[in-house]
C-alpha cells in the first residue's frame, strides 16, 4: 500500500521507524509549535526514501492560517530563522514565486512574490535608515509551462545568468499525504524544488544542479491529491480487516489503480475556504523571508517598507 | 454504504432500478450531449429518494466547460429551454446567486448574476429594437451568511416583498458523489434549493414555501465531498471482496465515521483548474437563462447588450 | 467659477471665511495628523454650503495609505472615536457597502464590507471571552443598480426592516475637488449618504428620511472629476491673469462646458497605484469600525477574530 | 503649450500638416472603423516628430470596448493583418505583456498574454487537425521593475538569448492627448517599445537595438495623464481669449508647470469602468495577434484552442 504521493520529507521518514542510519532528525516544542530538523546524510538514505541528501526544517502549528499577532512572529521568525541558516552570508539573492496565480491552491508562491520586499534596483537611491543595510533582492512568479510556453527552470537558468545571485529562494505550493497537514506545515530545505514536486508537477527540478547556486526551497502543503484519500481509506479498511494478510493487498491496488487512473489523478482536495488560507499563509512566508534576507534592518521597518 | 452526499436528483435515483414507481424519467441523447427529464411525482417516491416532488431536468456533456462554440450554442439552448419551461409566461423575475464569492469553488452563483442581463431599472429607457421586448430582471449575489450576518433566504424573503417578482432563479454550486459530474452536467429544477445543498451548505431553503414565489434551481457540480472518495473507496473495496456479506458493513461504517468526522469534513475534491471552469461554466449558464428570460430578443443582441 | 464637485464638507467649506454663521469648525493636530469636527447647526448654512445639517468629522493625513503601523493605530482609533460618538449606545447595526466592486475606484465600500466583523447570526454561539461582549453586526455590500436592477436606497430599506438596526453605517467612495485629498482624508458624518454624491453617483440617498433609521457615512476621495482638473487650471488661469474682471467668466464657463458634457464628463482621475491603495484605506476604515462597534473588546482580540 | 505627453504616433503628427515631407499617411474607412497606416520614412521627420522611424498603423473605432459580435471580428482581423504584415514569415515568437498586473490601466499586456494561444512547448505533441500547422509562441508577463527588481528590457534580453524567438511582440498599455481615444484606438507598430512610453514609464526601451531581433509594438491608449487635461483646459482657454497673442503662453507655462510637479504628477484620468473595459479591449487584442500568429488555422479552431 505504499505510493502515497508527498512532498514533505517529514511524511516520506515517518514509517521508517525513529532511527534510521544516515537520518538524523531533532524536534523542538514550543507550546503548541513543533520545529523539527531532519538532515539525510548519506545516499543511502535518501535513496530509501527518495528524498535528496540535505536538510529539511519543518514548522508546524495546527491553528497557522488563522493565529494571533503574537503566535503569527513566532511562526515568521522561525521561518526566517531556518532560512538565514542555510542562506550565504552575503550576495544578491532571486526569490523565485513557482506554480500557477489562476490556480488557487497553485498561486501561493506568487502570493509570496507580490509581498516580497524587492530591492536589487534601490539600494543606489534609497535613503535614511535603510541606507547600506538593504541586501541586493530580485523576485519574480514566471508562471507555468502551459501558460508561458517556456521551463521555470529554464527560465530560471537565463534569469541567473543575468542577475547573478549567490542564492535562489523557490515557493512552491505542495502536496501532502495528510489531509490535516494542508496550510499547518511549513517545510524549509536547502536542497531545491525535486521534479515532479509541487502542486503543479514541475517537469524539472530548480537546484544546485540546475542552476548553477544554492536553491533554498519554501513550501506549505496546500492540496492532498484525491487518490491518496482514496489509497488512505482503503489501507484503513485493510488494516482493520486483516485483508492484507490474507495477500489481497496487490489485488487492491490494482483496484486503487483503476480508480485513480480512471478519474480521481487530477483531481484534488483542499479545505473549501482553501482561497483566504493561501493569502494567510502567504503573508506569514513573506513576513519570515523578508526578516531572514534584510537581517539588518527591524521587523517594524521592513513591514512598512513592504506595504509602501 | 449509504449517506453519499449528492445534490444532484439524477444520482439520488440511480441505483432505486429503473421504473420506481412515482418517478418518470426521459432520457435523449443529441450526439455526446445528454437531457435527462426526471419527475417525481408523489410524496412517497420524494421520501424514498430524499428529494422533492416536482422536475428536474439534467443536461450532460463530457467536455462542458471547454467545448467550442456550436457544441456551447446547443448546450445553452438546452438550458435556456429547461428554465423557459418552468418559468411562469409573464412577469418580473429576480436572480439570485448563491454562495461565497470568495471561494472559487462556491462562486459560481455570484459569477452568473455578474452576467446577468439586468433590466428592470431600464425598460423605461430603453431604445430601439429593445423597446417593449424586456422582461424585468433583477439580480443580486448577497453573500453567505457567515460574511453578512444575514441568511440568504431571509435576505431573499425580503427582497422578494420589494421587488415582487413572479419567479425567483437561484443558482447554485452543488455538491456530486461522481467526480465526473464536476462541471458536466447542469440540473434545472422547478423545486427550489433544498436546505442544508450545496457547497456552502445552506441552511435555510430557498422554496415557493419560503419566499412565496416559484424558485427554479439552476446548479452545477464544483466540488465532491473528500468524505466520499473515501467512503467510494472503501465501498469499493468492500464490494471487491465481499467484506458487507460478512457483516463488517456497520464497523466499516464507523470507521468511516471517524476518519471523516476527524479530518475529510470540511475537505472538498475539486479539478486543480477549477478557478478557470468556474468562469467557463458561468458564461454557459448566464447565456443560457438570459435567452430564456428575453425569449423576444434575438442572441446576437442579447448577447452584445450583455457586454455593454 | 462655482461648481467644482464634492463630496466633502470641508471642501464645501472653505472659500466661505472661517466664520460664517451656524457653522461651527473645530481641527485639533496630532503631529502630522489633522482631526477637524464641522458642526452645521442651522437651514440657512445648510443651505448656502449646499451640505445637511449635522457633524462632519475629518481625519486628515498626507501619507495616510502607506503610514507605519504606529501611525495607522492613531488613525483607526480616530476613526473609531468618530463613529462610536454619533452610534446609538446599543442595538444591532447594519453596515453597507456602497458602490461597484467591480470599478478599482469604487470598490472602497466593498472591501471594507469584507473586512468587517460580522457577529448578527453567532452571538449566540461564540464562547470564550467573547461571550455576551458582542454587538450585533451584519454586513452587505449589495452593488449598484446597473448591476442588481434594484436602487441601493430601495434594497436598504428592505434590509434594514428585516435586520431592524439602530443605526446604518454606509461606507462609499467620494470625490474630491482637490486631488491630494484622494486617499488622505476620511469623512464621517451623521447625515448619511446624500443623493447624486459618491463616485457611483447615487441617485437616492441613504439617510434618516428614507431608511428611518440613523445614518452614519463613512468616506474616502477617490477620484477628482477630470472635468474639476480642467476648471481648476482654467479658474488659475483666469485667475493669474484678470480675466474674471474684465467680464469674460460667463464665456470661460461656456468654454468648459462644452469640454466637460464632450468627453470628460465620465473621466475621473487618480492616482495610477489606485488598486492597492483601495485596499489599504479599506484596512484601515474597517481596523476603525469594527472598534466602534466592538468597544467591549480589547483590539487584539478583534483583530484576530476579524481574520478567522 | 508644447509637451503634451502621447504614445500614439497618430496624435504626435496631427497639426504638423498633412503632407509634412518624410512622412506618409494613408486612411481608410470601413463604415465607422478608420485605418489609418503612418509611416516615418527619415530621420529628419523622426526627430521632428519625436517617434522612431518605422510603420504606425492605427484601427480606431469609437464603441471598439462594446461592439457587438460581427465588428468585433472586424476589428480583429484588421489588428491581424496589420501584426501579420510586420511579422517575419517564419519562427518562433515571444509575446511580453508590459505593465503592472495589479494596476488596472496598466494591466493590459498581462491581461494580452493570458489570452495567448502558447504553443512552444506543445507542438511536438498537439494532435489532429492542428498537427503541423502551428507557430512555436511563447508568452510572458514579467512584471514591472517596482515588483521584480529586474529592469523589463533586461529581463527580455535574457529570455530572447534563451528562447531564439525572430521576433517579439510586445503588448503595453498606453498613454494619449485625447480622452476620446481611450480604449478606441489600437496602435501597431514595427518600432517597437520606445523608453519612458507606456503607462508604467519604462526607463528602458524594447527595440531591435535592445533585443536584437525585430520587435513590434501593439498598444492601446488607457489613461490620459491629469496634467495633459489641465494643459489642454489652459490652451483652450488661451485659444478663446488671444493671450497667447499677447505674450502671455510663458507664464501660463510656468503655471501650469507648477500644478503638474505640485500634485498632478502621478495622477492619471480614466473612464470610470476601466477595468472591464481592459478585459475587453485585452480579448480582442489576442484575437487578432493568436490569428496572426496562427495563420494556418483557422479562427473557430483557434477560439475553441485558446480557450481549453
Amino acid at each position: 500500500m505504499r505510493g502515497f504521493r508527498t512532498d514533505l520529507a517529514m511524511e516520506s521518514i515517518s514509517g521508517h521507524g525513529l532511527r534510521m542510519e544516515g537520518v538524523q532528525v531533532r524536534t523542538h516544542h514550543l507550546n503548541d509549535i513543533t520545529h523539527t530538523r531532519i538532515r539525510i546524510l548519506n545516499e543511502r538514505a535518501a535513496d530509501l526514501l527518495g528524498r535528496k541528501r540535505g536538510q529539511y526544517v519543518t514548522v508546524e502549528y495546527p491553528g497557522l492560517p488563522r493565529c494571533d499577532t503574537a503566535r503569527r512572529q513566532v511562526l515568521s521568525r522561525l521561518v526566517a530563522q531556518a532560512v538565514r541558516s542555510m542562506l550565504p552570508p552575503q550576495g544578491d539573492v532571486l526569490v523565485v514565486g513557482l506554480g500557477n496565480r489562476n490556480v488557487t491552491a497553485d498561486a501561493l508562491g506568487t502570493r509570496v512574490v507580490e509581498r516580497m520586499l524587492v530591492t536589487r534596483h534601490l539600494r543606489q537611491t534609497v535613503a535614511g535608515e535603510l541606507r547600506g543595510k538593504l541586501r541586493g533582492v530580485s523576485a519574480i512568479a514566471p508562471g507555468v509551462l502551459g501558460l508561458t510556453g517556456i521551463e521555470t527552470a529554464e527560465l530560471c537558468r537565463g534569469l541567473v545568468g543575468h542577475v547573478r545571485p549567490t542564492a535562489v529562494i523557490a515557493i512552491d505550493a505542495l502536496a501532502a499525504y495528510e489531509s490535516e497537514r494542508i496550510c499547518t506545515t511549513v517545510q524549509i530545505t536547502d536542497t531545491g524544488i525535486e521534479p515532479g514536486s509541487g502542486v503543479g508537477n514541475h517537469r524539472l527540478g530548480l537546484t544546485r544542479d540546475t542552476l548553477g547556486v544554492k536553491v533554498i526551497a519554501v513550501g506549505v502543503p496546500m492540496v492532498v491529491y484525491a487518490s491518496t484519500i482514496a489509497r488512505d481509506a482503503m489501507a484503513r479498511l485493510i488494516d482493520a480487516y486483516g485483508i492484507y494478510a490474507s495477500g489481497h493487498d496487490e489485488a487492491a491496488q490494482e483496484l486503487l489503480r483503476q480508480v485513480a487512473d480512471g478519474f480521481l489523478g487530477d483531481m484534488v482536495v483542499t479545505p473549501r475556504e482553501i482561497d483566504e488560507l493561501v493569502l494567510s499563509v502567504a503573508g506569514l512566508l513573506s513576513d519570515g523571508i523578508n526578516q531572514a534576507l534584510q537581517s539588518a534592518v527591524d521587523e517594524e521597518t521592513l513591514h512598512t517598507f513592504a506595504r509602501a
